[in-house]
């Protein structure tokens, strides 16, 4: 298997844990020779003579200079995360000791691990496949509940062991194709036809769902971008603030967690809905639009999922309103939600009923709600209501969430590459094609399905890019 | 031993590693019911029947929700650092994945710890004393190798083991004192005197030797601030350049690791010289001076131990130089120093040898350099041999840096007091003062003694304002 790095076998060094000031940081070492580098430092025990999975607590010392108090954890070859031999030193959180102990490290023949070594070493010794790999990227940048289990998933295996299976399969049946063709002289068929046919069917419908679960799994990855435009004082920022109120509450509540990837961004059911362009949200106004022209708003528009439509229901025209929705989200792949707020300065009955009656009629070309953003209107809906309307815009009822999904763009276009060839295998088997050329379209097959989980030789250039996503110390 | 916290008995949570996405992080549990709450999360395994020191690999889940693949580590009571149980989940450094994980915790009975908490158990359960306690802070906020061996010598007891064993010999004898006080209408001494003032003589000596090394732990913990003072084009971003190159280039090799802390701050045989005002030094000259008035250099002078004049040796006055570093200097506790820049412009031998001339005049005065910041000159002083001149000049020779050194302004203050006590007991002995009056002076001199290594009831707003400024997870 090839190797973006030049020397495979030397022993790596990094620290794993984010830098800067905390109550502990952990500097990790992998190689033949980490133990034997983390035992040149530290004097109190013999860790070449401890059980693997222990933990050893004693002063880190280089010569007769104290680095610091340290807790040592041995992993041992091959029951550690590389695969290799693995020893993580936990130290103060101070970024100066952190740094005199990679220097250490470095001394006792050790070298500084490029970004995603120690999980590409954990690729290439096989304790993970290239899908597995990939999900280490996606488990640390997870940010919604649903994001972290598509990650979690995918790292015990996913599809990626569905796909081996039936890729085994079809390798089997590459093996008789060719082998008739040694005996072409003769006309026998040792690849029985009726079962490749079967086989290649699995194989379609297995593909296709998986090529159809990317939709869900990019939602589900990437979030939706959600539109707000509306007047000024249409209540924009209390409707923002009342969406996003409850979980902000939840999250400022965990100290030492960052804040920042959920401010102005929605989470629902799991599923994350930033709000494009927060700047926007507050000042790009229909005003402005009117000044900078209709272009402008229509860029946003495109570049988001869905469109909400924030309007003053006291102060702004009901239908044009609803005709300005219709307008901005006609031919576009956005999906309109016309919101009418202030719904608590309704007055009496006549104009309850009015709102009720307009409510129906629009609903038919978009979904509309009357909404208080501020209090809770009896009989009208809430901003929990909308919530659940946002989360349905976005995802179907018949997208399981509970199945496996596809999440990975390289993943989509590999499944994608090997729909292209099942169709061919396909066709080539009810035209009678002649088994040489078979074979060429089930190799060509078998190596997309490869390429997914890396077991073809994978090209350095796309190990490169797989692993150079990550961060430096995993 | 009193408590700031409320509730000591139940199990604290937090987030040990920096806040951050990076390629782990490391949640840390402490107390009685802590194993048992990673038990609720960890299926794989029962680790309860798990041996301390050991580590554990699995899924973390939260009923049937995953939370994240893990390594648990074990520390079972009292070989821990809190003296508690002690768990430590190291996952993937996704802080949403982190955030999860306290929530769970959380739910299954831990709370969240305060700033400091794991460090004010292990004092409180008697694992450390206080001045250990606050080495702890010490070694984490060390950025220069001086710094932090005087931190971890603290860590490891430092003076307060001394300090302890004197204090019970003074225990001894104000117990005999105040058992001759039931006696005194006999006119009997259970206290030897002679010893009794050899004690003294021995903690006075020791009290002292302490109270003196603070100058230098303070340098040592705090640096020492540099004042440069030129015209402009004196070559002042040359020279800092030329000081400061060598540790950047190192420093910068190593990634993950801040480079702000040593930016402008120069680092000599361990010590921390920052650059007082670094705005200032390349912006504040002496035109500016000239016109905003003497008083703001002066100011800045006064806040800096060392001021460092740079020259240009072609263009100004070598006397009127002089006489301006003396006068800058004349009346304040700042050390100056002379600095002749471009000495590689020095054209032949009859320039060269009035320049060694005036060298030698100012020297009496002055410490006086002719350097070139660019190039070295034959014959003339280094860039090198500056750094060590500045060196010298806040560390005295006879200032030994592997002796027992206070750093900490809270035990430098508690030392006084006892000095006090001693040299009033000392008075009182000359006096023949009787003993009841003698025993409220050793009893003083002892509550100082212990406020040190808080073998005394500590004050509550002490133990809050020692651990408040701990970070959260430590």
């Amino acid at each position: 298997m090839s190797n973006t790095f030049s020397a495979w076998n030397d022993t790596i060094v990094a620290l794993a844990t984010p830098p800067g000031v905390g109550a502990i940081g952990v500097i990790r070492l992998s190689g033949e020779k980490s133990i034997a580098i983390a035992n040149a430092l530290f004097p109190a025990k013999n860790l070449s003579q401890q059980a693997s999975h222990t933990l050893h607590v004693g002063m880190l010392k280089n010569g007769n200079e104290e680095l610091d108090e340290v807790v040592i954890a041995l992993f041992k070859a091959p029951k550690s995360y590389t695969g290799e031999n693995v020893v993580e030193i936990s130290c103060h959180g101070s970024p100066f000791i952190q740094q005199q102990i990679i220097s250490a490290s470095i001394q006792k023949g050790a070298r500084l691990a490029m970004p995603g070594e120690f999980t590409q070493r954990a690729f290439l010794n096989g304790k993970m496949d290239l899908t597995q790999a990939e999900a280490v990227a996606d488990v640390i940048a997870a940010h919604s509940s649903a994001a972290q289990q598509a990650a979690l998933k995918q790292l015990r295996g996913g599809f990626s062991s569905d796909l081996k299976i039936l890729r085994d399969e079809l390798i089997g049946f590459a093996a008789l194709i060719e082998l008739e063709l040694d005996f072409s002289q003769e006309d026998v068929e040792f690849a029985d036809r009726t079962q490749l046919q079967q086989l290649i069917t699995r194989l379609t419908q297995s593909t296709q769902s998986l090529i159809n679960s990317f939709r869900l799994g990019n939602v589900i990855k990437n979030g939706v971008n959600v539109a707000i435009i509306g007047r000024p004082n249409a209540g924009k920022s209390t409707l923002l603030n009342a969406l996003l109120n409850e979980e902000r509450a939840i999250v400022s509540e965990i100290a030492g967690t960052t804040r920042d990837t959920i401010e102005e961004t929605l989470n629902i059911n799991g599923i994350i809905l930033p709000f494009n362009d927060t700047a926007g949200i507050r000042e790009h106004t229909l005003d402005t639009i009117e000044q900078i022209g209709i272009q402008k708003t229509f860029e946003k528009i495109d570049q988001s999922a869905i469109l909400l439509y924030l309007a003053d229901l006291k102060k702004e025209d009901a239908e044009t309103v609803f005709n300005t929705v219709l307008e901005l989200s006609k031919n576009r792949a956005t999906h309109p939600i016309l919101v009418f707020n202030k719904a608590d300065l309704i007055d009496g009955f006549t104009e309850f009923n009015h709102w009720i009656d307009m409510q129906k009629k629009f609903a038919e070309k978009v979904p509309v709600f009357l909404i208080s953003a501020k209090n809770t209107v009896k009989g009208l809906q809430t901003v929990d209501d909308l919530k659940q309307a946002l989360y349905h815009l976005v995802i179907d009822e018949k997208m399981n969430t509970e199945n496996t999904i596809v999440t990975n763009a390289r993943h989509y276009a590999a499944l994608q590459k090997v729909a292209e060839c099942l169709s061919d295998i396909e066709t080539g088997m009810q035209c009678n094609l002649p088994g040489d050329l078979l074979a060429l379209d089930i190799r060509r097959c078998l190596h997309y399905l490869g390429e997914i989980t890396g077991q073809v030789e994978t090209d350095r250039d796309i190990l490169g890019t797989i692993f150079g996503k990550f961060c430096v110390g995993k």
